[in-house]
């Protein structure tokens, strides 16, 4: 039996998981990132916890290696670079530097970075329903927008490494103001953070009565947005209209560049389900160019959204 | 010596030429497309042009086949589909036909298609200045706007042979109405036809002198609005300005799926050289993701207009 070590990198948390080829995790440590101040005691914790896992393999050349989705995971430098939601600032040599620690304990296994809507779309590739599926996109609804990029079987990583950015693709010009420094990005509509500042400009707009009008506005979450839908409030369901249309713009035009067979939706707001999945498919159709038409499905991920980013990043571990 | 048929399928020229694998045009054909109501004369028109060119080879086997790239040519299914600027309508058999008639003459030649944009990509990564460059986007600035989107060494034609449509995406929500039925395409600013309508919008839009005011508004050409800029005319040099702000925003938007190396520009507008260009590249790192800026060169492309889609889809014969 071969395992891998998938580790999934969040702003809030990071999961080491040990994996079986078969796409079984066997195994899951689990640590707050925001707990280390430091990069170095970061990567000490990453390391001991990896070290506890690989105990648990019998034979422990049977580890194939570690492979990581992180936040602005570059895959051919092995590096984070310039991740806007970790402590880290700059250009991390996660590769470089977890190697030499591992090697420190005798352990010689190989460090494969990647991002993590990346390691997501492998995991759907490898373990889930884009099995056999040779040109897609997933797209994670998550925080921020991320997707990954895969044509003819091949994981997109373009001249850069960073290929794959359809959340900052411009969909509104002279749009809201996006973390990036731009305005108009897809992610700042279509993340869970984009429809609650939808919720909030069209609690402003108007005086609809609504659900979401019971707290404060900085309360507002995207599930309480979805909750409010759930129970008919006209002005969350426009939210999610609202958000289903945008989102569709940005889907057309991302595959007017790759021409995908499915999307693939995941993360947080796919879990809004059929709420923003069915105007979706529907703006979608309208917004593609009629060559396009009924050539696209857009599908919700199977993976459970802990185990995805894990068995994706355990997967680069593959190649 | 090995030789290849290449054939560039135009609204109103086609131009069929005989190749060497080092990428010289030896010999040319030319007729008028629009010259052929049905498509069986049109094409019996092309099995002649080719046959003559067959005839300059000694040995008939050195000639390795037939490439074509034509408006909406699908390289999967070997056809034109439904391609607005020709009047063959529909879904042309193309390979199926040709291949035919080809064979009726004892002469076995596989005939493969693509459409006209990739072949062009093809031509620039064989031959042109994309020469080792896995990465790169090429955009022809034409009639229309076309693209070919090459990663890691390979075409893209995804799950439906039509990838690649940067000019159908749509870079202003509810902005123009283009051909193909919606509104805001990239095409319809920054093609040929797009820079006219700025110029027009322009001239209504203010009482500012301008050398355009000169002719009729029907009869205002790219050549014209290019031809004025060049004598400073203000209002020729806001066009420039205009389509290069918009373009800038569809190629950072391609960019940031694929991530290219560089972006090439051919065909018509392309010719404006610096007049287009130099404005493009300030606007282009502007609207760039930050992850991508300094990353990515915009470029000419070096080959000739009339011999790159011939070269080009003489190429096809050579995979």
């Amino acid at each position: 039996m071969k395992y891998s070590i998938g580790i999934d990198i969040g702003g809030t948390n990071t999961v080491v998981g040990l994996t079986t080829e078969e796409g079984k995790v066997v195994a899951i440590e689990k640590f707050g990132t925001k707990d280390y101040a430091l990069l170095e005691d970061y990567l000490k914790e990453m390391k001991s916890r990896i070290n506890l896992l690989c105990q648990r393999v019998n034979a422990p050349d049977s580890v194939l290696g570690v492979g990581i989705g992180a936040p602005n995971g570059n895959y051919y430098n092995g590096t984070i670079e310039h991740a806007p939601n970790l402590q880290f600032k700059g250009v991390v040599k996660l590769k470089e530097q977890l190697e030499q620690l591992l090697e420190q304990d005798g352990n010689k296994l190989k460090v494969t970075v990647t991002n993590d809507a990346n390691a997501a779309a492998m995991g759907e590739m490898i373990y889930g329903r884009a099995k056999g599926v040779r040109d897609f996109i997933m797209i994670t609804l998550g925080t921020g927008v991320g997707s990954g990029i895969v044509v003819d079987g091949k994981l997109v990583y373009g001249s850069t490494g960073f290929a794959g950015e359809v959340g900052h693709t411009i969909i509104e010009p002279e749009g809201r103001q996006c973390n990036c420094g731009r305005k108009g990005c897809l992610e700042r509509y279509c993340s869970a953070t984009g429809i609650v500042l939808t919720a909030i400009e069209k609690l402003h707009e108007s005086d609809e009565p609504s659900l979401l009008r019971n707290c404060k506005e900085e309360e507002i979450t995207s599930k309480m947005i979805f909750d409010a839908a759930n129970s008919d409030d006209k002005l969350a369901l426009s939210c999610f209209d609202y958000t289903a249309k945008v989102l569709a713009r940005g889907l057309a035009n991302a595959a007017a560049v790759t021409s995908p067979k499915v999307i693939y939706l995941f993360g947080g707001l796919s879990k809004s389900g059929d709420m923003l999945l069915k105007p979706l498919k529907e703006y979608f159709e309208q917004e593609l160019y009629p060559v396009f038409r009924n050539t696209i499905e857009i599908e919700l991920s199977e993976l459970e959204e802990a185990d995805a980013a894990v068995l994706g990043a355990a997967a680069l571990t593959f190649e």
